[in-house]
């Protein structure tokens, strides 16, 4: 029954996720997404880790020559093996040839790096390096194993037994020699390791890798590494995983935990460990995420902020946060089957992954933040640029993990749009795509997905195989979809309206059969809980699952995103079809125009005291996704806009 | 003419500062805290400093061992350097011999350690230590040895010439060789050495010491430092002085740049660079300045954000930032005469400044942020206590900044309260305090000021002596009290009202007559700039210079300072005296309880939809001055405060 092809394949959990020869997308936003992914990213990532010596750390290592010639920071190795897992999944999907020579090369280049014992590492170890596990803080020897673990995983799922899945079960027996009972009795300050090795353990039938990923999880919480700058919580070792209540400190690494707690969970059958980690998402969904879906607030230590500290400006979000918040919540929804789960997936693909990378799939967003004050200028395409603080993408960053995360997070796409389970489908996210699959008892199922979501909120399924006994077919009716009509019409032509949640219908299914779901995707003002104070008196906009924002270059000449003022008395609209920038919004308001503007010679006044103001521009102000800002070149952007006349 | 005991002594400009021998501040806010610094605080970093080892590292360098045993970061040595600039100025105070004696117990210390050419760091230069400026990026070298050159400067000035400043002499010496024409062309990442030197300049009369100042200035802005993770801006190494718009980049840099750079345009009457400054002092505190005074809003790289970026949140606004506004700010009001300097020296003295010690003098705060939502906890009294984001006041820090600096700060303040000039006498700061000082011509004035300022707005000035022949007395009316009414007395009991600026009385004195000056300093409501985003929607309150703040320990049982909602249509008014906390003002308004609060999954919402509230506890809200918060423990704290119902 299980698929061969699956980026997360549980024993348990509610849900039974389908595998990339399941499922294929075929058209629409993802599709193009993906096409530029292996066509343009793949290629550009390995180019630039050739370019700034990172595949040379190998080379280097197996010439004996790495403690001179070594580049890069000490997770350089870890961009290599992402690489590798993107192009398995890719290839996977059809790919072919090209990926698997790539794989190979980049494999051949690899292997000799490996020590006798199965240790992998160009950063640690050798004659003039630091001793290996000297510095389990910020060395990020097991986060770098573990990546290669999960690349291993991967090409055996995607292509059979492999090279490289072998160097992964050499390195992962090491670990486990190395860290289990008896050995160090520690872990990393990146976890990463722990989903990798449940995975092998998934992969292999092999207790082992379960059981050190287990015991991964359960050392976290109790002091054990040495605090640094940032304390204890910045690396989750704070409180132990299971007595946690929420998300805390550098959000990719508590992100990664969770998800690996999660696979550990549902592989013990630890219900208490799951339910703590299902308690610290609700915690920090509630109360610590973007509208974005971004998490992850602070740059100064990439950490989640407090409760409602969620400022716009410089807001951090980092996109690997976004990945690793997916990677979370799918876990999550196939342990429970909770549609909540895959509407934060669709929420942040679609704001925070669909964000990061140009249209030409060759520069990225490292930082996502929802308020840009001042125009960037280009990162010099030579150079590494500075990561967080960058009005455009950038092709590539000294600490460069967004690209190879989005391109293998694109590259498994397709398995997040479907699960099964006994009684028969859940569609979770809208794309055009062909699924088929195996029921339980041997009943095979094909669909066919149309839609031009989310432009377009109608999707239609079409039925071409089925069994003749029924099954039901669910359909996940998006959160943001509350207080605004949603209707599923059935094969027999009933539309009925359904509520956020699940939509199902269950009957004797014929080939030739169609439903529809028509949902609400007119664009909508959102405000915000108002303990999120940073953006009091402001509202968004959110068409569907797309969040919007203004950008300068959508203004009247010389204005800036400081002088939109919005009149929420009046609904968004689509923009004209036709004019302006691709899936435009226009919502009533003005661009102010500031007497004095800028001359105030201090920006506090007795409440009594307003400067002079009038308005200008009374004209509709053009929004735009937010995924695709500054694609236009330089701007400032916002995406929480103020309310009211200026002041 | 010149006094012997001025912390800066300008050779030119506007007007002439007096010296510690001149003015002493007799009681109230400054003498409280004045007090509190010479019996606690001094004791107390010279303790921490043997505790951590900073110390004992001149005694490690002088006997040989220091590559193995040093302690502390590549700065440490600023701190002891800072501490005996504190001392000195405390000892031409009043402080007397216990003072003198610590001093030379510092010196003994430090002596030994310095090289036969001058070069004094226990980082650097020795057998199994990075070679000297090698790292002039983030060395601290030339910051460390200005530091020393401003302690031999403060000990000679108050003391007469000895030990410290032949020391710091020979230091900068050692400096101008290495440094000056033919030498390395290139200067610290930290700047600092730039005023120390011209000082130096002022103290000696050699012109060496100001070249090299100069050198140092105009070497800055053309990329010559390597740049880090943070840019050129960061030093100050993107723009040059003269050309720079604004100030940018490391706060507490950019800020004792600019200082040092006033010092150099006065003594080379250079009005370009002079106008440079003033330029960026004037984008700065349009733009990029907190309510509080405070300067730098990210704590990532501690630097300026970009204008208008000010988030109350987790605001840096660094203590030692708030000390080089300072700085700045008074040499530029010597250097133009102009009150604005005052203006915000003063708003920084009690909003920044003030705020940083505890009420003890033993535990600060290194970071200002004007908006507290959890409670901290108390750090460990025997641990070097992480920088930023404690709720409550620390004993000491691994960049231990700001204890000495606020030492420093507090020990020269009563050069801050006046100067003279050929017409008279200023007065710029309001505090009890006795004043004598000779104008040109020999002419003897003496003058008693009492008041209960900033708590009354009362201000009475007493002629104890005068010459025969008529002066100006001028006294700064605060910008603060625009739109209220202020009212000056002459001798003559003729009342009149006066404007923010300057007022003047010109007339022959006689001992015993007297001038009152009325401060309008009744709490007002004060409003932000809308291009501050992050406190849209919110108003702060002022009373007098004194910025307030809401703190949840005089809120009710079990509610946090986000459950706060004012009214501003009723004034602010002072509380009861006799109840409640000291100096607090009662505003109309509530503390919301929000049904369900936080129980929503997510934050935000369709702007249709609002959760049902009700309000409660309609009486007034108590407010403190921010210069006191968490000194009655852990608390959640905000300075901007929302409008408008609970939504």
């Amino acid at each position: 029954m299980t698929s061969s092809v699956l980026p997360v394949a549980p024993t348990r959990g509610r849900l039974r996720p389908l595998g990339l020869d399941e499922v294929r997308i075929t058209g629409g936003f993802w599709a193009r997404r993906r096409h530029t992914n292996t066509t343009a990213t793949l290629g550009h990532c390995r180019d630039w880790m050739d370019r700034v010596g990172w595949t040379g750390n190998f080379r280097a290592a197996a010439e004996g020559r790495i403690e001179r010639d070594r580049r890069g920071r000490e997770f350089a190795d870890s961009e290599i093996y992402k690489l590798l897992e993107a192009m398995a999944w890719e290839a996977a999907n059809g790919g072919g040839t090209p990926l698997d020579t790539g794989i190979t090369a980049l494999t051949d280049l690899v292997a000799p790096a490996q020590d006798p014992d199965g240790y992998l590492s160009t950063a640690f170890g050798r004659p003039g390096q630091p001793a290996r596990y000297s510095d389990l803080e910020e060395g990020h020897e097991l986060y770098c194993q573990g990546h290669l673990i999960q690349a291993g995983v991967a090409q055996a799922r995607a292509r059979g037994e492999g090279e490289l899945a072998k160097i992964a079960q050499r390195a992962a027996d090491h670990v486990c020699s190395t860290f289990g009972p008896g050995g160090i009795e520690s872990f990393c300050g990146h976890p990463q390791i722990e989903s990798a090795l449940v995975e092998l353990a998934r992969l292999t039938g092999r207790q082992r890798y379960l059981d050190q990923a287990a015991l991964f999880v359960e050392r976290r919480g109790h002091g054990t590494l040495t605090e640094g700058e940032f304390g204890a919580a910045y690396f989750q070792d704070d409180v132990p995983v299971r007595r946690a209540t929420v998300l805390r400190g550098h959000a990719v690494r508590a992100l990664y935990l969770a998800a690996g707690a999660v696979d550990v969970a549902v592989e013990t059958g630890d219900e208490e460990l799951l339910a703590a980690v299902v308690r610290q998402w609700e915690a920090t969904v509630a109360r610590r995420t973007y509208l974005t879906g971004g998490m992850g607030s602070h740059h100064r230590d990439e950490s989640f902020g407090t409760d409602f500290v969620l400022p716009p400006d410089r807001a951090y979000s980092e996109t690997c946060a976004g990945v690793a918040s997916v990677m979370l919540a799918w876990r999550l929804l196939l342990a429970t089957g909770e549609p909540r789960f895959a509407d934060l997936v669709e929420r942040t693909l679609f704001n925070v992954v669909a964000t990061s990378p140009a249209e030409d799939g060759r520069s990225f967003f490292y930082a996502n933040t929802l308020h840009r004050r001042h125009r960037g200028s280009a990162p010099r395409p030579d150079v590494d640029s500075p990561r967080a603080d960058s009005g455009l993408r950038a092709p590539w960053f000294a600490v460069s993990c967004c690209p190879t995360n989005v391109a293998r997070t694109l590259a498994q796409l397709p398995a997040y749009l479907a699960t099964a389970d006994d009684e028969g489908v859940q569609l979770h996210q809208y794309a055009d795509a062909d699924l088929a699959t195996t029921l339980t008892g041997g009943r095979g199922v094909a669909l066919r997905i149309r839609t031009d979501y989310p432009s377009d909120g109608g999707v239609t399924v079409r039925v071409g195989r089925s069994p003749a006994d029924p099954w039901t077919l669910s359909l996940r009716v998006p959160a943001w979809a509350a207080g605004a009509p949603a209707w599923l019409t059935d094969p027999d032509g009933i539309r009925r309206p359904v509520a956020p949640g699940t939509a199902t219908v269950t009957r004797v299914f014929r080939p030739g059969d169609e439903l529809r779901l028509e949902l609400p995707v007119a664009p909508r003002w959102i405000h915000a809980d108002p303990r999120i104070d940073a953006v009091r008196g402001t509202v968004a906009v959110q068409r569907g699952p797309l969040v919007y924002c203004a950008e300068s270059v959508d203004l009247p000449e010389g204005h800036d995103v400081d002088a939109v003022r919005v009149d929420t008395s009046v609904a968004p609209e689509d923009g004209p079809s036709g004019g302006g920038p691709e899936g435009a919004v226009v919502v009533a308001g003005e661009v102010a125009v500031r007497a004095g503007r800028g001359e105030a010679p201090w920006p506090y006044a007795p409440l009594e005291e307003h400067g002079e103001q009038r308005p200008a521009d009374p004209a509709g102000i053009v929004l735009v996704p937010y995924h695709s800002w500054a694609d236009r070149g330089p701007s400032t952007m916002r995406v929480w806009l103020p309310t009211g006349e200026a002041e």
